[in-house]
């Protein structure tokens, strides 16, 4: 009997729940909305059940939406923590996921997840290290993984509340974080677009001056990471991430933001293939998750 | 015969040199102006000679000014590359220190050495990471130990150089880099603090209103930093960075610009424990060499 390993990628709006051992040998995948914990994770253990109990299922990797307690010597270890979504603040996934199913679970953040995922699977990314994957949707996230493993050090990385230049005189936005108001995501996730310019993202044409604007944050948040991390690749995913176009303008944004002081031929020549759309698509966090259960699986 | 190592802080306006093997175990020290690249590394060579020819000295390691080549594949490894620094520019260091020496000879930047060795040397701070050591004097400089090893990636990073807000109402000062204008080493470095206020940071007196904003731009970077990096420990370094009180009031401004996201203890009640001055005092750089050298030859 060959082995199969789960992954979930638990999101603020949707479940996706894969079995399989990787990209190209996907056995079953299921999706559905986020609602209360009981429910949603009770679906969840529903789907693998059938894989645990034949004893194919080796383990199971999670991909949540944070911030998580991913502190193995915590007491609240693989809780999703203050997350301001309804009936999410404190729940115990991980450890849930552990007594239904009796298998070693997985845990990391969604970004560090589908950073891990595309440096994983992707032939091309194994040597390229570190690695980020930023998502801009919702919420602005970035996953690291450096030197192989994804990047933990005191909780994780939390790019998407990066203070980044905000010119108040072109943009009188304040912005829509809790916290920081005008950070990252304050200015350049989807709902920030939304409440700028009165309309959701995906309705704004291609022309509207709302996306060259978004580019500039974008590429000024990448141009920062570049400086603090040096990465060897970026991945930029998302709904908003990924409009159509938007990618460009982020690479020529970076490249006028570094101005010439990072002397690599990635930046200075070849930028498209620097900055790049997730090879993996919109799997890049579930099978970055199956990954995640592969190597505790492979560490156990 | 005992084996000894050696270290060099190539800085840009001084060169230290040390032979041992650790804080304790100094064997000889010496510290020389940074002048034209022939002579300085002939002065270096000459001090490292004796012990090199009698067989104790069994590496040498490098804390290099920068930006330098860290990438072993590439023919300039080892070399400064784009300094400004008059006839400094394209210097084979390395190269040349290995074949007046024929000894294995570490490299690195700066203040990646200077976070390796706070971290090798420090048994506190053993098992913190990823630690950062973060100097603030003539430039900003930022080195990072991830995974117990210091971050190259693409070069290495670089994050005196990123962009942070910049209110032009209260600080009109346009900024001080000549790639960026109004970056953190733009608006923050000594340079900076001299041409804005018209006299050196160290005849500045401690209440001048030259300190709290000060304490606000390097406040506002580390807290990037920190969700950029996630690190378990901060130290900050350089003649500017160690100013009396500056410390206490870069802490506060952390925790102000963070303001209550990043739920770690260390941040909230432990900050004076989180951000620190260097343990190793100004010897941070050449042990750091020091503890490169012992690493390289382990691995050989």
């Amino acid at each position: 009997m060959s082995q199969v390993f789960g992954g979930i990628e638990a999101g603020g709006t949707k479940f996706v729940c894969m079995v399989g051992d990787g990209p190209e040998g996907v056995v079953n995948e299921i999706r559905f909305p986020t609602a209360h914990p009981d429910k949603t994770i009770k679906k969840a253990v529903d789907f693998f059940q059938p894989y645990a109990r034949s004893g194919e299922l080796a383990a199971v990797g999670v991909a949540a939406f944070g911030p998580v307690d991913l502190n193995l010597a915590s007491p609240t270890y693989g809780f999703i923590t203050t997350t301001p979504k309804p009936e999410w603040s404190q729940v115990d996934l991980q450890p849930r996921l552990r007594r239904a199913l009796s298998l070693p679970i997985a845990f990391d953040t969604d970004v560090n997840a589908a950073a891990f995922g595309e440096q994983y699977w992707v032939e091309e990314n194994r040597s390229l290290d570190p690695l980020i994957y930023m998502t801009v949707g919702t919420g602005i996230g970035v996953g690291v993984v450096a030197n192989g493993r994804p990047l933990h050090g005191l909780v994780h990385p939390e790019a998407g509340h990066m203070a980044i230049p905000h010119d108040k005189q072109r943009d009188p936005f304040p912005g829509v974080c809790p916290y920081h108001g005008d950070c990252l995501e304050g200015l350049a996730s989807g709902p920030a677009m939304a409440q700028r310019w009165g309309q959701s993202a995906e309705t704004l044409p291609g022309d509207h001056p709302a996306w060259e604007l978004e580019a500039e944050y974008i590429a000024l948040a990448l141009a920062n990471l570049i400086c603090a991390l040096s990465p060897q690749r970026i991945v930029l995913g998302g709904g908003v991430g990924q409009h159509p176009g938007l990618l460009e303008n982020v690479r020529s944004g970076v490249q006028r933001q570094l101005n010439g002081y990072i002397h690599s031929a990635w930046i200075f020549e070849n930028i498209a293939a620097y900055i790049v759309p997730p090879a993996l698509g919109s799997r890049s966090g579930v099978l970055g998750a199956i990954a995640l259960a592969i190597d505790l699986r492979q560490s156990i």
